[in-house]
């Protein structure tokens, strides 16, 4: 197999997949983009991923994206990691949900604070969206705490899952969430936050 | 096996699980909520799915929500219908990637249309939202285009992905899409739209 390469950017998405990454025990090259300089969208990164977005990783079949089918890649990739419930097609099945709620809303809801550009052209738009992502990142973690009742996402069992909901709830403070309200979503991220392959992933990330 | 239940609404993402319930050869029962009369907000759905958004499908096993997780469940669940490629770890993770966009980014943009006032309050943000939808979702049509180069989604095989494609590919025309510049595209969903299973689930959703 050859080596895989993950391309990454700081504070982005990307964490969750280098974090999966190591915790299946995978040896990987990491290349940090630099979107001060906008590298995500200069020739060479969209030959790559014409999407100009992070995480994509470069693998010996081809160069996947998107991070639920990332993550649910990796542990079906790499079964003895035991990062998926691979045998229970209904528990597989929550998973995935959880993970497309985690992209679909909740990474969605916060890119309005930054991203605004995406969806209007008009300044006092972009203004009046990121307003509002205080009010809809904290309905989200309503949502995420309700569903947090054990020790990992899932339960029992520690999977991708949880390495996607840390990464996303690190940006909950910095979107307007009042994270008292949270108990379950702070013990949480705090557990994640003391396992070694997020520990690892972290460093990387940032340096 | 009890019967199983999929709420719908006339319009929506929902259809896409539609198609794939009846490509499984599922027998199940169909709710169409009355999104004019807000049932998907009403306190019985929501004690169904707290997210108050179609589809949910009420299995014997739990609720289960969101477009891509439904998808893969379906095709594994059912593995003799052929809709995903089980075996190969790598071509689900395509067919995860491609729906994970169609979910996170194309469907996200569409929603900018009529949803926008879910990222900001203000009427003249709502309504810059709804002027870039044309140009944020030709941009996602060049992206599809680029990759529709078989038959199929995935190539040589029909998958649910090209439910999910034609699904939402039927929402082009009205989010102002000169479809004239997408000819992949248009014969894509022709040939979509020819399968028993997919006028089926048209003739029901807008029954």
């Amino acid at each position: 197999m050859t080596r895989w390469t993950l391309y990454s950017a700081p504070g982005t998405c990307a964490l969750a997949t280098h974090i999966a990454l190591h915790e299946a025990g995978v040896e990987f090259d990491l290349v940090r983009l630099d979107f001060a300089a906008h590298e995500q969208s200069g020739a060479p990164y969209l030959a790559l991923n014409p999407k100009g977005r992070v995480p994509a990783l470069v693998t010996d079949a081809g160069v996947l994206t998107e991070t639920p089918a990332l993550l649910a890649f990796i542990a079906q990739a790499f079964p003895q990691a035991q990062l998926a419930p691979l045998h229970d097609t209904f528990a597989f099945a929550r998973m995935q949900e959880f993970n497309s709620y985690l992209a679909s809303t909740v990474h969605v809801a916060h890119a309005h604070r930054r991203r605004g550009a995406r969806w209007a052209d008009d300044p006092a738009a972009i203004e009046a969206m990121r307003l509002k992502v205080p009010q809809t990142m904290t309905a989200c973690a309503r949502v995420l705490e309700a569903q947090l009742t054990g020790a990992w996402v899932l339960g029992a069992d520690y999977s991708v899952a949880d390495a996607y909901l840390f990464t996303i709830a690190r940006w909950f403070e910095g979107d307007g969430v009042d994270m008292q309200a949270f108990a379950r979503l702070r013990a949480h991220r705090e557990r994640v936050g003391q396992r070694a392959a997020v520990c690892r992933a972290i460093d990387e990330a940032q340096g």
